[in-house]
């Protein structure tokens, strides 16, 4: 068993510090990935202070997880040792539900195994996330990584761009469409590229006039303060979708009334507090208000296929592990452009 | 001018009682409509007691109208003299934007001419709703009748029929499809009898077990009690579509937990005060709440149309006008299978 290195949440009110334990070796279909960058997700500080009241500890957060392939089981036919791996939000399903049968193992019918704070199906035990110096996972759950990508950019792809980049291929999100960005945040940023890249007129929406040049860069058609109601009025029934990354409590209203007739709306945000739905809005343009999460495995390669030939990354800044408490207050600042990654090497 | 009897509300405390005004005489393309039928709508009550803030006094409410046409204008071609029409939300739109073109009225860019309380395109004047001796409209917002059905039950599909039938016929409800219909009220109980005639497998949702059996007698192939916790859960996921008819405020969270991943529950009632939405259930499942209004001239009359050939109607009460205080009360107490009908040759 690999003596695994890790950061740890002891309890909701300590920081995250040092922590030890053991991962079991490889199975057959498994492979052992030394974890090289490790992104950090809203969820991870959600999940360390218990914000959703599911959290068992010791909690070893990380669902964006960028390593080398140390070690393989005999059976495993898409890695070897050598190659980079990357592992995000899910790590295994029960495989023989309809959703797992056509790759969309995020909608398990019995449920998913998240990468932390999960009962592991092969050992029973108490998944543990990236946060760590390795990561045993069965094949089907990890992603080949294109070569021409910085290896920390793409950790936030493992989450943050598979919850933009699947509803926005749902949706069909392509040229002749006027698409707004909600949030420009880790997840808003990716968003706000994918939807440029897949040739829509991209508006990014934000309460921030001073973000504006940032969006322009990030591949903003066009960029809607939301504060201003003359401009939001010009702009009304115009959208054919929005993508609402903000996980901020804010009011749903204004957003819808930018749709057109029998346009979308998709949330991939968690606001702690549920926003109030008006159904006014609803129904006098027939519009939908809809959900997205992360994205199944075959999904999740496709867009790091996609990002591979149009060099797409997060925007990033990377960091020792042992600033991860700090980092977590920064991201509750939003004072991070536009995602933290752990450079794992730092665990040493 | 036709001197036009009518029931008002002279304000938002008093009750209704008798009133005069005169409408125009009927322009080239208008018709002159004897009303034999009102429905009364839960809007009519809302709109009476100023409830949503927008009411002009006197009102004269009503916009399920059925009538016998007593004069046409010059360029009529689908009326005669002696024809039944009927009415319901809208008498008028702006005609030339894209969902007018379309025949999706009720979409209008410009916004649609409500039946009363709303401005008059032609003459300027506050619109006076079917709680009258006659009506005055433009023929493309009047309807024919399959001479078949029963008048005073014809009424009130002109609102809580199109309103029920527009959403099941836009998500394509029909066989292979399990479809919930939550409410079993005026719009509930036309919803229930579509979705069972369209093939689909019809579930009644209700808090009240007693109305179990009067939701099988109108084509429910299964009622589930919403208060049944177990019940409930045997059903979870396992819905294609929801129609939520239900106006009273009401949590939407146990119903998005019946929906299947990407399915979709629409909602047509307004409750008044809008109900807290939980994004983990859209999130979850990728599903969507999307809300419908009324529907376009064309499709209320293929709604009129199918449901002469299906011999389908509303369950109604017939009282003289001179009850409508009284039926106002006995609405907000749900005590009417399903719904009020006026018949107007009380007014004389």
């Amino acid at each position: 068993m690999p003596a695994t290195k890790a950061f740890a949440a002891a309890d909701a009110k300590s920081p995250l510090g040092p922590f030890g334990f053991a991962r079991r070796d490889p199975g057959p279909t498994e492979i052992n990935i030394d974890i090289l960058y490790c992104g950090v997700c809203h969820s991870d500080l959600h999940m360390a202070r218990n914000e959703w009241g599911q959290t068992s500890y010791p909690l070893v957060p990380g669902h964006e997880i960028v390593g080398r392939v140390a070690s393989t089981g005999s059976a495993v036919s898409k890695f070897k040792v050598g190659d980079i791996a990357a592992v995000g939000v899910i790590v295994d399903s029960c495989r023989h539900c309809e959703p797992c049968g056509r790759g969309e193992e995020h909608f398990c019918d019995e449920g998913s195994t998240l990468t932390y704070n999960a009962k592991d199906r092969v050992d029973g035990t108490t998944t543990m996330g990236g946060y760590s110096s390795n990561y045993v996972v069965d094949e089907r759950f990890a992603h080949t990584v294109p070569s021409n990508l910085s290896l920390p950019a793409v950790a936030p792809l493992l989450c943050a761009g598979i919850t933009t980049y699947s509803p926005l291929r749902h949706w069909n999100v392509g040229p002749g469409m006027k698409v707004g960005i909600v949030g420009l945040g880790g997840l808003g940023h990716m968003g706000l590229k994918f939807a440029h890249s897949f040739g829509a007129h991209t508006v990014q929406l934000t309460t921030s006039p001073k973000k504006k040049d940032d969006a322009i860069k990030l591949g903003a058609d066009e960029v809607l303060v939301s504060t201003d109601a003359e401009a939001m009025k010009k702009h009304a029934k115009s959208f054919d979708f929005i993508l609402d990354t903000a996980s901020a409590p804010h009011a749903l209203e204004p957003y819808l009334q930018l749709l057109k007739l029998d346009a979308t709306m998709c949330l991939v945000g968690l606001p702690e507090k549920p926003p109030a739905l008006s159904a006014f809005s609803l129904i006098t343009k027939r519009v939908s208000i809809a959900g997205s999460m992360i994205g199944g495995m075959i999904e999740t390669q496709q867009m790091l296929d996609y990002c591979g030939q149009h060099n797409i990354t997060s925007e990033v800044e990377v960091i020792p592990i042992q600033q991860i408490n700090e980092a977590f207050e920064r991201m509750l600042k939003q004072d991070v452009k536009y995602r933290f990654v752990i450079d794992m090497s730092s665990l040493k």
